[in-house]
């Protein structure tokens, strides 16, 4: 079966990328699923093997696939391009583009925070906060790593028992009523270091995006996140007017 | 002069970190001037050494400071915080914030683009594009790369004399009355490469975010741009609602 044009101005390995690029957007390979090797895309798609192996770096580069040393070519969970246009959940994001979310709670901690984070929350000295560290998985894939600070006083009796029932903002909704009106988030670019780096599976230096969030019943502060998130596998859009 | 408190729960280089952060932000010190040496700090502050130096590396690896080797430190330009509440202009954000702005064109040239961009600014196979690629300054130092996509049609002569004397947007507002009406950003967190890193004078490997823009009248796109920004210089904010 050869169902690239000779004829086109497209490069053929652009073609072929198009091709298998689709078969994985559709899901007709799913993610974890393995692809054809070399040989075989080169004869079910009558190109050499210099063509097959652009269109798999490209794939690669953009984060569709994963080449595992000795066992195959794998789909991986491609790049999500979260849309900035109103209070969004992680949770709710993965499953919409049908990977299983996960949150583990890595610490919960009653503390008195620094001034820094006292004043974002607009709370006095002396008043205690819930720390809690979660790593985000979708599809059993680390996405990011927060670090969030809560009020006490807004969540009495908070416990990591019921955090690991269900995602945070279901809890703070279902058990405190609480509803969100606006947040802030701030994305800078940087490098990712150790420890991080090995929870993420990645070189010390690779692409994060380093996330601030703001979260706002009101004019109150109710919740303070700084994250890490990894670049290779997540893009932020925004609609400006 | 001591103003730094013993008492404080705050780390005596964190109280000093956050005085000098003061006189970078208020301007009492401007972008480009020398700071006081490690010896004047510790004076002026009755700090040792080693506290001045935290406080020194911890406003170096915030952006506010650049340390030349045997030349001492400087102001460097802050991170910009980019609101990405409305369209906006390099141009006028640098000028907001008392940075002069500068374009560089690179190149100019009409082309025919590859599919890709056909789609995106829906034009037909054979119309051509002006691409351009300026480089984009505040106070000298290089901030993004940016390569646009022009449709020629809607730009009958632009030319990149008439670039050089103005910013794109307001050349595209005088000569043409366009009125963009929307567009739409997306961001990911890369790592720079060569030839952009040398460009920006980082190293291969400097976190860096890129940057794609669709710009509309109405529903018609009207700018494609490709995008590399200085990660060490840059943060984007949005408001969630």
């Amino acid at each position: 079966m050869c169902v690239l044009d000779e004829n086109s101005p497209l490069a053929l390995y652009y073609q072929l990328k198009r091709i298998l690029e689709d078969k994985i957007v559709s899901g007709t390979w799913h993610v974890g699923e393995q692809i054809p090797t070399e040989n075989e895309l080169c004869e079910l798609y009558g190109v050499s093997r210099i063509t097959v192996r652009e269109a798999l770096s490209e794939l690669e580069r953009e984060g569709y696939i994963t080449r595992k040393r000795g066992r195959g070519t794998f789909v991986s969970i491609p790049r999500i391009e979260q849309n900035l246009m109103g209070i969004y959940s992680f949770t709710e994001e993965f499953r919409k583009r049908g990977l299983t979310p996960r949150s583990e709670v890595l610490e919960f901690v009653r503390l008195l925070p620094e001034r820094s984070v006292q004043e974002v929350l607009g709370i006095g000295e002396g008043e205690a906060v819930y720390y809690l560290k979660r790593l985000r998985f979708a599809d059993d894939t680390l996405m990011a790593i927060e670090s969030t600070y809560l009020p006490c006083s807004l969540f009495p009796e908070l416990s990591q028992e019921r955090l690991m029932e269900a995602p945070l903002y279901d809890v703070l909704r279902r058990d405190y009523d609480l509803v969100l009106t606006s947040a802030q988030e701030t994305f800078g670019a940087v490098l990712i270091q150790p420890p991080d780096s090995s929870m993420f599976g990645v070189k010390p230096g690779a692409p994060g995006l380093e996330l601030e969030r703001y979260s706002y019943r009101g004019s109150a502060c109710v919740e303070y996140t700084i994250g890490m998130i990894r670049g290779d596998k997540f893009r932020f859009t925004v609609k400006l007017q």
